[in-house]
C-alpha cells in the first residue's frame, strides 16, 4: 500500500512537472513576443512628430503582437483544460507535448516577420502556416490523450472530448484556409483569419458554451 | 465523496496553474526590462571617460527601468493579494487575467521608448497610457472577482475588497492624470506620476495599513 | 514525530524547488533559442522574392534551432526521469545541477554561431563541444545521484540506473566523435551527429524500451 | 479549526508563491546572461580564422558570463537555504525580496558592460558595485528574517542564522573592496574579487562546513 501511494505520487509529480514546464514555455514565448516591437532610432528635428508617425506606421507590428498573444493565450487555455482531465502521461504524450512547445517557441519569429512585412505574401503564408501547425499539434496532443480515454480520466464523457477537439480545430482551420487564399490575394488572406470568430460563434450556437468536464 | 474530493482538487489545480502561469509572465516581463538598458558601442580614445558620460546620460533609461520594475512589482503584490482570497475561477476571470498579462507583457516596450525619448511628448503619453491600462485591468480583475463575492472566499469582508480596489486605483489614476498634463507640459507630466506617493499616504492615514483579509 | 514530518517536508521542499528552478532554466533556454532566428532587413523591389530566398538560405539556422531544441528537450526528459527517482539532495548534487544548467544556458550561443557559420570548422567544433559537455554534465549528475543509491530511492534497481546512464551517453558520445572528424572534414562531422539515431536504436534492441523505475 | 487550517494554507500559499516568483526571476536573469555573448558579423576570406580569433578575444565576455552565472547561482542557493527556514512573510520582507530581485534582474547589464569593456575603470567599478549591492540586499533579507526569529522557524539556532549571514557577506565584501582598488589599478581590482575564495576557505576552517538548520 505504501508502494501504491508512492507510485501515485510519482505519477502526479510527473504530470505536475510536465504542466509546470509547459506553462513556463508558454509564458516565456508569450512574453518574448514583446521583443518583436522594435524601438526606433530617431534623429534630426521634430522627434515628437517622427515618433508619432513611427508608432502609427507600426500598427501591423502591434496587430501581429496582439494576434499572436491572443492565440498563445487561447492555446494555453486549451492546454490548461486538457490537463485538467489528463491523469497519466506516457513517452508519446511527452513527445507530442514537446512538438507543441516547439511551435509555440517558434511563434515569435513568424510574428516578427509578419510585423515587419505585413503585405508580403511569403510572410503571411509563413505566419499562417506556423499557426496552423501549432493548432494541429495541440489537436494531436488532445486526440492522443482522449482516444479511448488513453490518458484522460474515465469520468470524462466522449462528448466532452470530441467537443473540445472540434472547438480547438477552429484556429488551425482558419489559418490553413488562409494559405491558398494568400497565393491569390495577400490582403484577403488576412480576412480569412477572422473566420475564427464566426466559427466559434457557430460552435457556441450548435453545442452550447463550454461546460465543466465532470458535470455532464 | 471521492467525486467531491477530486472535483475540489480539480479546482485547486486550475487556480494553481493560473497563479503559476501569471507569476511566470510577471517574472519574465520584469526581467526583460533589463533589455531596455543598451550597452554603448564606444570607439576612439578615453573609453573610460566616454563610458562614464554614457552612463550618466543614460539616467532616464535607468529611471524608466526602475519605475517600471517597481510598478510591475506592486502589481505582482496586488495580484498575489487578490489570489490569496480567490477560491474559484471562471472563463471571464481567466480572460480578464490574460488582458492584465497582455499589458504586463507589453510594458518593456513603452519603457524602452520612454527611456530612449524621455522628453518627447508621444513617448511620455504612451508610457502613461500603458501604465494606466495595466492598472485598470488589474482593478477590473479584482472587481470582477470581488463583486458579490463572485470568486472570492465568503469569509472576506466587503470592506477589505473595496479597500483593496481603491488602493490599487492610485497607480492608474496618477498615470491617467499625467496624460492631459503632458499635452501642456511634458516635464510636469512626470511630476504628476509622483502623486502616487501622497495618494498612498492619504490612504494609509484614512484607512490604516493593509490588514490581513481574514482578521477583520 | 512532528519534528520528523517537518523535516520530511523540508527535504521535499528543497527537492521541489531544485526541480522547479531547473525546469525554469530549461524552459527559458529552450525558448531563447528562437532569438537565434534573425529577421532580415530587406529593401528595394521584389521584397517577396527576397524574403523567400532569405528564408530558404536560413535553413542552417532552422536546422540548428531544431537540433538544439530537440536536444534540450531530451535533456529535460532525462532530468525529469532522474528526479523521479531522486529522494534527497546534497550540496554536491546542487552544484552539479548548476553546472548542467550552466551549459544549458550557454547553448543558445553556440547554436547561434553554428546557424550563422554552418560550414565553418570553429563553429561546428564549438557547437559539438558545447553539446558534449552538456551531455557529460547530465551524466555526471545522474552518476553522482545513482552511485550506491546515494540520493536515489532504494527501491530503484541498479540495472535501471546503469541503463539510464548508458542511454544518456549516446548524445555526448556522438558530439564528441564529431570534434576530431571536424578537423578532417566539417561536413562529415555533421553526419557524425546523426549516429545518435543508430545508437538509440541499438540500445532499444539490446535493452528494450524504457521501463518504469519501480516496475522492475 | 477549519478556519485555522485555511489560514495555515493561506500562509503557506503566500510563501510558496514568493519562492516560485523569486525562482522565476533568478532563473530568467541567469538565462538572459547568455545574451551578453554576441555573435560576430564576419565578412571576407578566412572566416574560420576570423571566428577563432573572435572567440579567443571574447574571453572577457565569457569570464563575465561565467562569473555572473556562478554568483547568481550562489545567491539562488543562499535564497533557497534562507527560505528553507522561513515560516512567515510580511510586507517588509516581500519588499526586501523585491529589492534583491531588482539587483538580480539588473545584473546582465553590468555583466555586458564589463564583458565589452573589461579594462575600463568605470565598467569594473559598475560591475563591482552591482555585485556589492546584490550581496548586501541578500544579507539584508536574511538579517530581517532572522532577527529575533522574526520570520524564521523557532527551531533554528541563532548560531545557524549568524553563520549563514557571515558566510553570505564574503561576496559583497570582496566586490566592495575592489571598488577603491579599481581607482588605483583596474587589473588588480579584478584579483581582489578572487579574495572570495580564501574568505570561503577561512570560513570553512573556522566554522566547519554548512550544516543542516535543524540538526544543531
Amino acid at each position: 500500500m505504501a508502494e501504491e501511494r508512492r507510485s501515485g505520487q510519482e505519477r502526479w509529480f510527473e504530470l505536475d512537472r510536465l504542466v509546470a514546464y509547459s506553462d513556463g514555455v508558454f509564458a516565456i514565448a508569450m512574453t518574448l513576443l514583446v521583443l518583436t516591437l522594435e524601438a526606433p532610432d530617431l534623429h534630426g528635428s521634430d522627434i515628437n512628430g517622427q515618433l508619432r508617425r513611427y508608432l502609427f506606421d507600426q500598427w501591423p507590428e502591434f496587430f501581429g503582437f496582439v494576434l499572436s498573444f491572443v492565440i498563445v493565450g487561447r492555446y494555453w487555455i486549451a492546454h490548461h483544460r486538457l490537463f485538467q482531465v489528463v491523469r497519466r502521461t506516457d513517452p508519446t504524450f511527452i513527445a507530442l507535448n514537446l512538438v507543441l512547445l516547439f511551435f509555440v517557441v517558434l511563434l515569435p519569429y513568424p510574428t516578427e516577420l509578419f510585423g515587419d512585412y505585413p503585405s508580403t505574401r511569403v510572410a503571411v503564408i509563413f505566419y499562417s502556416a506556423a499557426l496552423t501547425v501549432t493548432g494541429l499539434s495541440m489537436t494531436a496532443l488532445g486526440h492522443y490523450a482522449g482516444q479511448n480515454h488513453r490518458l484522460v480520466d474515465e469520468a470524462v464523457s466522449d462528448g466532452y472530448i470530441t467537443h473540445s477537439l472540434l472547438r480547438g480545430l477552429s484556429i488551425p482551420v482558419a489559418f490553413a484556409l488562409a494559405i491558398p487564399v494568400a497565393f491569390i490575394d495577400v490582403d484577403i488572406a488576412k480576412y480569412v483569419w477572422l473566420t475564427i470568430i464566426p466559427m466559434r460563434f457557430y460552435f457556441k450556437r450548435r453545442y452550447g458554451p463550454i461546460h465543466e468536464p465532470f458535470e455532464e
